[in-house]
């Protein structure tokens, strides 16, 4: 088990909620290394914080532990858990968070985190980041077995995903992200685009899939294959997201 | 002594600033283990910040050192200080910044920050975060007694801090801080909240105490005891401040 | 070398991007400390990366890793490099970045980043702060010595910066920031300004430079020497950028 904890959360970061979580892990672990990933997710948001999770964890070494808390269901039924994935550790509220995760992983495992030896003492309705995240994540940096945290969870929850549709050369898709420099990441991976694509985006017309930014001239729009693995369509040193609307359509017709 | 130093400033995240103390700091002691909290403290806050400060500090190890720097008179006569409170340590202006430390601490006791072996050797105007208080927390962090930065202060600064009003049964209480999920928080501390409640927000009334944001619809309003102890009036899945103004009039009836 | 690797880039802190580069580094170098600047430069700026990186990194230790990521050329052919200055190294795009690093240093060499051992085995075209430059400051904080990353670059790209122009008693200047308190920076240094100064921006006159931002009334303006070493204009407790406007021209008058 490694030391390395990460946070991930929707808190923004004018308040003490994120200050409040790391003296909480640093508490009972002091030689905790906490990493801030972000702690700007749209508030509420967890499909963006399962696609943001999905992008950067594989990165991290084994071992890591993954907080991520966008927890719209705070103290109602929905279940805290802690999940091993292929050596990979996330603890989180039990809403789909970790969809991508188990999807990626060969194998994965989730509990309940109920055992009061690992939480704070007291609990508080809006707050579990500090009162059950914070120090489940601590107690498994220091060694615990995740599943000394609580009983097994059977299946946990998971969003629907929204696959790209393949119809001979064209594939129909559409946008699940939208990033700061204003790029519109798609749901088409990379290895559904072959050959010279037409990239159509309502009504306008993007041809061919570019190398780099700088492929078109500045203000000029292009689909690249992005970080993530998808297409996206971007500005060249510009907003995408300001000239075309995300829930618009997007379709790409592959040619020879 | 611990080497945890956090860091809360009203710096934000666009500059150099908090850089520099990080470099400052990690310059005189490279195994400090910086801890952001936020900088986004709303600028020459200083009743935020100390709200702030309250609610996660007691959460760090005793050893820790706060860092914080809302300095609106940075350059003027207001006093540079350390502060020993129950174990934890605080670095910062005079400016009533540490007014809750003292409140819940049995015994503080604070410096004026003046012997330069511990502060860079020019010091400016205008940063004193880097030139004064990044250094003091470094030196502290390495094992300087507190007392040897400087001569006692008698009285630190403290702000005015308004309490609620209990007339009976009622209580007459007003919003002190605004989150960044747009809960409104009050000054109405859990514990004068008793039975069946009657909120009373302006004309607006909410009846009864939820014990989670799910207790209501999606959109509602709802009263709360928020995890820093106070009672809130939040949104489920909304932003309660886009319709309540803060300066609104809050009356709690406690019922039988 | 030391183990301490600071980040500063454009990438915001909403998405997967400054998380990616942070799991890349410690799965090379678990070891290494992670150190955020900031990652709200704003999008594309490549002077004002490299003026916050003047003013920050002249505090960190000896053999501290700077890397910093603004790189609207990212896929392009611009170079990858990585720079030892005087002791310290910064890893990023050759774009002009690293300007005043190559003038504040004595010596300073730069080598293009090309050998494959020190970057990711896949290299995509949009994210090069993932794949080239994280993986290559994590080697260098490991101890591989910055002449093994590549081969050396000649004549590294620098910014052209404007100086103040002096005409006897008179210094014409300009803006060259804007801080996120509302302050306006400019190109003129401290050792400039001498005796009594009267400063004209525009039609507007401020008679004499402050010790601090007291010496005025709240919300009036004032001269002050910043934190920069450069001549900045401010607004006590409020924000002289909402009243002047950063591209009206500055002249100073030194009088007797």
């Amino acid at each position: 088990m490694g030391r390395i904890i990460t946070l991930t959360t929707d808190f923004g970061l004018k308040d003490y909620y994120v200050g409040a979580m790391k003296g909480v892990i640093l508490s009972i672990n002091p030689d905790a290394i906490l990493t801030d990933i972000t702690h700007e997710i749209p508030p509420h948001s967890i499909f963006d914080s399962a696609f943001t999770l999905m992008n950067f964890y594989r990165y991290f070494p084994l071992g890591t532990i993954h907080v991520v808390v966008v927890d719209p269901g705070v103290g109602s039924k929905r279940k805290p858990i802690a999940v091993e994935a292929d050596g990979n550790f996330f603890v989180g509220p039990d809403n789909g968070l970790f969809t991508f995760v188990y999807r990626l992983s060969k194998r994965y495992r989730a509990y309940e985190i109920t055992d009061s030896k690992y939480v704070l003492s007291r609990i508080s309705n809006t707050f579990h980041g500090r009162d059950i995240f914070a120090p489940a994540a601590a107690h498994l940096s220091l060694g615990v077995p995740v599943e000394d945290l609580g009983k097994k969870v059977g299946k946990p929850v998971t969003l629907e995903i929204k696959e790209p549709v393949v119809r001979g050369e064209e594939i129909i898709g559409e946008f699940i992200h939208v990033d700061s420099f204003g790029n519109l990441v798609s749901n088409i991976p990379s290895n559904l685009i072959k050959g010279k694509s037409r990239i159509h985006i309502g009504r306008r017309v993007v041809e061919g899939v570019s190398k780099s930014y700088s492929d078109v001239s500045k203000g000029e729009l292009l689909a690249i294959i992005g970080s993530a693995g998808f297409l996206e369509i971007s500005m060249n040193q510009g907003r995408a997201s300001d000239v075309i609307d995300k829930n618009k359509a997007l379709r790409v017709k592959n040619e020879e």
